[in-house]
């Protein structure tokens, strides 16, 4: 068997899964962010695919009283859990009771907790808010797809809101000096405040915005000899859709994360 | 709870999971094809975020002589067989034996059916021959992440292949009396050439090479005045390789396909 000791290798983070431990760059946090944008659009795409499928959030519709995304959300971290999924400091179970352990041999990773109003908030956020944004009102059936693709969407979502941490922990030692005072002071609003950038924001906000105009179009050949045509297109997600889920939701999720997280770093 | 009847509308598919018998049309199936296009591509862009991670794929990794990606597979298969996903004609899975009955309601679809060849093509292809050139080497012990990113490339590869027997009913319809011939004389090879046309492939080749180039590509914010700075882009997977891998795998088993439904539709 092999060893899983290199787990978070890719990442370059802590194999304690504790950010304030590990080797960890502004570059590589920077870089996983940037990369993290095209799975969130990509995820929200192959979502867009299927109309908003009622029955799917629907607690009556297996006669369980659970929905059928939330057996699939279980089921599926069950088995990511056994395949070693949560032993990835990055990658955070919305059901983390009862989990499974991994199959493979464990690393010393502990399990990535998170807070549970996190989890929470992402959770109704994406059923309640952002899910009706992104379909189109109607039934075609495809729940089990349709699970899937939420499941996708969850994941990539709740990765980048969780990825707080290291966001936090990346500024806090480029300028200990500059937060180490609001920390001691058990100042959120303060540490809030350190860690807001409106022209970052606005940035993010830009770029994925066009990261779904160019990741959502139809990609055609304009060849002068070649006379096939295709469709016009649809838009696939709404770009100001996304560029509004980055402004609303998730850079302030990833901002409470991480005042969360260094309200504890001092300890 | 609520009817399952609908559950091709999506589509526009037959009801029935047979072909022959359901509403299709030649803008759809073309619509179809070229939209999976871009989900193939897609999971093949996230599949390549990590390394190809050779203890997925060992038999002996877990101790019990199943590979971990098989593992994965095949409980992720049982999950979506629950949540209904093979009451749809075009999900075929990959290990259809003892899968669970579908939790909501079936419908009155049968599973649909592939031949055992096809399904082990699109199994061995991936993995010796595809995964290879997607991957760099290396091992960054992201195993469940990998094998749930090899789940999505094989499901986007095998609905593509498969949806071979709803291109070839709409091309028998619009000239049964080129087709029927070969068909009654068991005229495999004649077929295959009636289904061949050598300037479509080339386009499809050349359109999917340019998916890979625009959907892979590192969106950045260039303006004037902004003065942040991305890391240049490396290539996420090599346009090349999505071009090849339709030339030489997903139109050949898509053709493959098309041939063996023909042979029986006259049945």
């Amino acid at each position: 068997m092999a060893s899983t000791k290199d787990s978070n290798r890719a990442s370059g983070l802590s194999e304690t899964g504790d950010p304030s431990k590990g080797m960890i760059s502004l570059a590589s946090v920077r870089d996983s962010l940037i990369r993290q944008e095209d799975t969130i659009v990509f995820s929200l795409i192959e979502r867009a695919r299927f109309p908003y499928n009622a029955p799917v959030y629907d607690h009556s519709f297996l006669g369980s009283g659970q929905s059928l995304v939330e057996l699939f959300v279980r089921e599926s971290e069950a088995l990511h859990a056994k395949a070693g999924r949560y032993q990835n400091p990055e990658e955070v179970p919305f059901f983390p009771d009862d989990l499974p352990l991994p199959l493979p041999l464990p690393c010393d990773n502990p399990q990535a907790t998170a807070p549970v109003s996190v989890i929470e908030a992402i959770w109704n956020m994406y059923f309640n808010d952002l899910l009706p944004l992104i379909t189109v009102k109607g039934d075609d059936g495809n729940y089990a797809l349709t699970a899937a693709a939420d499941l996708a969407c969850l994941q990539a979502l709740s990765r980048r809101i969780h990825y707080g941490k290291f966001v936090a922990e990346v500024k806090f030692r480029d300028a200990p000096q500059d937060y180490s005072p609001a920390i001691r002071n058990k100042d959120g609003d303060a540490l809030m405040k350190l860690l807001t950038f409106k022209s970052v924001e606005e940035m993010v906000k830009r770029r994925v915005e066009k990261k779904a105009m160019v990741f959502g179009q139809d990609v055609t050949l304009q060849d002068k000899g070649d006379k096939v045509e295709f469709t016009d297109g649809e838009i696939k997600v709404d770009p100001s859709v996304v560029s509004h889920l980055y402004d609303e939701w998730v850079m302030p999720m990833t901002k409470h994360v991480q005042v969360e997280y260094l309200l504890r770093r001092l300890d």
